[in-house]
């Protein structure tokens, strides 16, 4: 039996998470670090994570927002001040207790005991704590407020079992904070985050995602509310790819953010946070590449068209490299959603194919190659990473060029439309505990993670309910859909209870 | 006798320490935070930041440089593989050495005694260490370089006497770590950034700087040489603004960066690294700011130009504030240097000499108000921030919108300029030891800080004649300049021995 051969071994269908971790390897993303869970991420893939902040970071401003920075560290004091939140992110977080080394004596180095810090500073996991005190001191009257701002930062939990991008103990993110005289405003600040976040999976990143409200037992520590956007990624998995959480007056209440309301009384602030991470990087991998690599949606690539110059013999040498140049210089004229396109031009003295399969893995939207022959005709081969790797078709190059922004949005087109189906295919409404069940049990205990998908299910509400599913099969509430209808039901975990909505149920990351 | 008010007390000339605090609190840059040593970057003064990023960046990348991330932490025996490099840094770094909190038994929390690390962790001071061990990795043969890779990041120094941005606990920065076959080529590398520097700092940043080799002595520690850049700010003290740092083979040997040559043998790579930090904000301040607060050059400014509406009666209003939104979308459609003139428009509803005041502090270059009566006359009131405070322009509208790019311009010229007058006024080539000593010893007992600026002058290379004159009169070698003519000549410090080339003398921060 003869197999298709790919550029990643295992495919998705045998192993997806050792594939997974292939395709970050091969796309030359990132690389684990010696430190613990730390990772280095390598210039193919701070690329993507720059494209997107450049995205996000418009968004943010085009809503009102302003960049600000806050310290790294955290005084334990005040990451104890709110109980949930101390009590969700103790048993993780990096402590600092010394802040000098000095000899050990045996040629080493260690901690100076006399260095020692009084009170212990935390690396921030996330930063509510240390800005809710800054915000105490900003806020006087109803006229300070709201305060809008947003940071791009490096956190720091300390997991146990991580995996690139997805769960690593650094990471970078933004928090967004926002503190806001009534209540009504910041839950509508809360929503309208969630909506820029779900914006930017579906319009830049080309993936759809379900929105809703997280149950109690998944929510941010010391939130009232979190909403959150949740992808399904190939393994028909869910992950929570961003997050923005209604805090209500508890950090405020915890920080002493007060001030003088139109009524002339003290008030609590009401506050919001909001985040999104480096895991956005897994996401795109885990939602789009196939069994030959990393596929990036065009609009946040690092480089939209790579040109593969094809001249292998000296004396046509300066011809093509000045047609590939020219080309180049062409295609940047051109815009894609307002920008330059974004062109590389890879005249590296290595192999034509590896060359060509580097880039396939690399996953960057459209090659195309351009040698002597193409020269005296006048045209381009053109391969689009959205079809299969030895495809080409063969343009006149005008129209290559003129062409080349409808290419690209016609492969951003498709990824979206390849995402969606794949999502809806595999999330179905499921009314009885039989099936529910038989829809997260593997088939094929060699497989123990092909499983159904998304499931719509009616839930009664009650923390039982929640954890007993998730003990029996790693499944959890991953929100209550914004866009549930009422109606009536009886919960799927078999208790008997009624419920007026369904929920979504998958096994995560 | 009345003086002219000014905005900022005190003023340079009385206390220019202290007018430095004031001058960022009124310009709403930044506040210490509750946690020792570090700064909370408040919008504007993160604003600010923003820009010299992108300026930076677009530098870096056009001389070839690509973004990376590194970890956060690097374990302690990384720190100690250069023993230069672990020297320099041991006593003034943040040690993690937990990672897990739990209850105290005291209603408290502590760091878990069994969650110690076997290692401890210090949090980046610089990353030289941490990126060679990387590299390590990345290269094997001579094809695998240059490695031309640069890392926006926060960094840690536990600095014991700290003054907001130039000597912070955590700052942020840029580091940037080259690798390279030959050491032409390194050292190529090196002096490029010096230039790049030296660039954003004139050209950007309207601060003229001086360029040169550190001292033995304040060379960066692990470095073979260390170029820098050296402004003078207004109290005529010199400010290290960015260094370049030549490493030869100390940190390629220490983390063993191999490659296999073109002659087929084992090499050690050379290497580089470079760094630009918020120190540079502090830097702007100094370089320009007058006893009204900050001035800021205008191709970095968060915002060129404000917009004050002048509209004290309800039915002006709306014709007022319907002419600034249009006046805002005209200078917004100007370009200044590529990019749209920036523009806000200052609707807030408190009195018009306080607004004007906060902007006038926040060195906004450009204040136009716009009232009833301009809007009769079709003028707008424009007022420089290189000019007096009470000083106004009428001009035609029209006239102003296609002028403001030139105003805008005029405004960095006549910046760099004046500091640059500043600069060659207070530095002369001294040659008698009492001269020199009465150059930089201060006049008034009450005003310790006055001197007489930067003293080129002869010195004959010995460390202990440059640690005298440190002893004697604070005053340190800022650098060899690289214009330098070769000249005989005896050491400055009265040793007798002689001197090939004068070196730049100054007080410091």
């Amino acid at each position: 039996m003869s197999q298709p051969q790919t550029a990643i071994t295992p495919i998705r269908a045998d192993d997806f998470p050792e594939w997974y971790q292939q395709v970050v390897k091969a796309a030359d993303l990132a690389e684990l670090s010696d430190v613990r869970g730390c990772m280095v991420i390598k210039p193919w893939g701070y690329g993507l994570w720059e494209n997107m902040q450049h995205v996000l970071d418009r968004m943010f401003k085009a809503t009102g927002h302003k960049n600000a920075y806050f310290p790294l560290f955290i005084p334990l004091s005040y990451l104890a001040k709110e109980a949930e939140h101390v009590e969700g992110f103790a048993k993780e977080c990096a402590v600092v207790t010394h802040h000098r080394l000095e000899a050990d004596g045996k040629g080493g180095l260690r901690p100076a005991p006399s260095a020692e810090l009084a009170e212990p500073l935390i690396v921030r996991p996330t930063s509510e704590t240390i800005i809710g005190a800054t915000y105490a001191k900003w806020v006087q009257s109803y006229r300070d407020l709201p305060i809008l701002i947003n940071q791009w930062a490096n956190v720091v939990r300390w997991e146990l079992r991580t995996r690139m991008f997805l769960r690593t103990t650094e990471f970078l993110w933004q928090e967004g904070h926002t503190a806001h005289e009534t209540e009504k405003e910041a839950r509508e600040e809360t929503e309208q985050m969630l909506r820029v976040y779900e914006s930017f999976a579906r319009d830049w990143l080309a993936i759809p995602v379900f929105t809703g409200e997280k149950s109690d037992g998944e929510r941010f520590p010391g939130a009232v509310q979190t909403l959150t956007i949740e992808a399904m990624v190939q393994d028909r998995k869910a992950i929570q790819a961003g997050t923005s959480h209604f805090l209500g007056q508890n950090f405020s209440k915890a920080s002493n953010i007060q001030f003088l309301s139109r009524e002339n009384k003290q008030e609590f602030a009401w506050t919001t946070s909001w985040g999104l991470s480096t895991r956005m990087i897994g996401t795109v991998i885990m939602a789009h590449g196939d069994d030959d690599g990393l596929i990036l949606p065009p609009r946040v690539a690092p480089e939209h068209i790579v040109i593969l110059p094809v001249a292998p013999k000296p004396e046509t040498r300066d011809a093509v490299y000045a047609a590939v140049e020219k080309l180049a210089a062409e295609l940047r004229a051109q815009s894609f959603h307002g920008e330059p396109i974004r062109v590389e031009v890879d005249k590296r003295d290595i192999g034509g194919g590896q060359k060509n399969w580097e880039w396939i893995k690399k996953g960057v939207p459209i090659r195309v190659e351009l040698g002597p022959r193409d020269l005296e005709k006048g045209s381009v081969a053109v391969a689009r990473r959205d079809k299969g790797p030895k495809e080409k078709e063969f343009l006149p190059t005008g129209d290559f060029v003129s062409r080349a922004a409808e290419i690209l949005q016609s492969i951003q087109d498709g990824l979206l439309a390849r995402a969606t189906q794949l999502r809806d295919a595999n999330t179905m409404d499921i009314d009885t505990t039989e099936q529910f069940y038989a829809f997260f049990t593997p088939k094929n205990p060699e497989k123990p993670e092909i499983h159904g998908g998304f499931a719509r299910s009616h839930w009664c509400g009650s923390a039982e309910c929640e954890e007993k599913i998730k003990e029996d099969l790693k499944v959890t509430i991953r929100c209550i859909p914004f866009d549930a209808k009422e109606e009536a039901g009886t919960c799927i975990c078999g208790c008997g209870k009624p419920s007026g909505k369904r929920v979504l149920f998958a096994k995560s990351y």
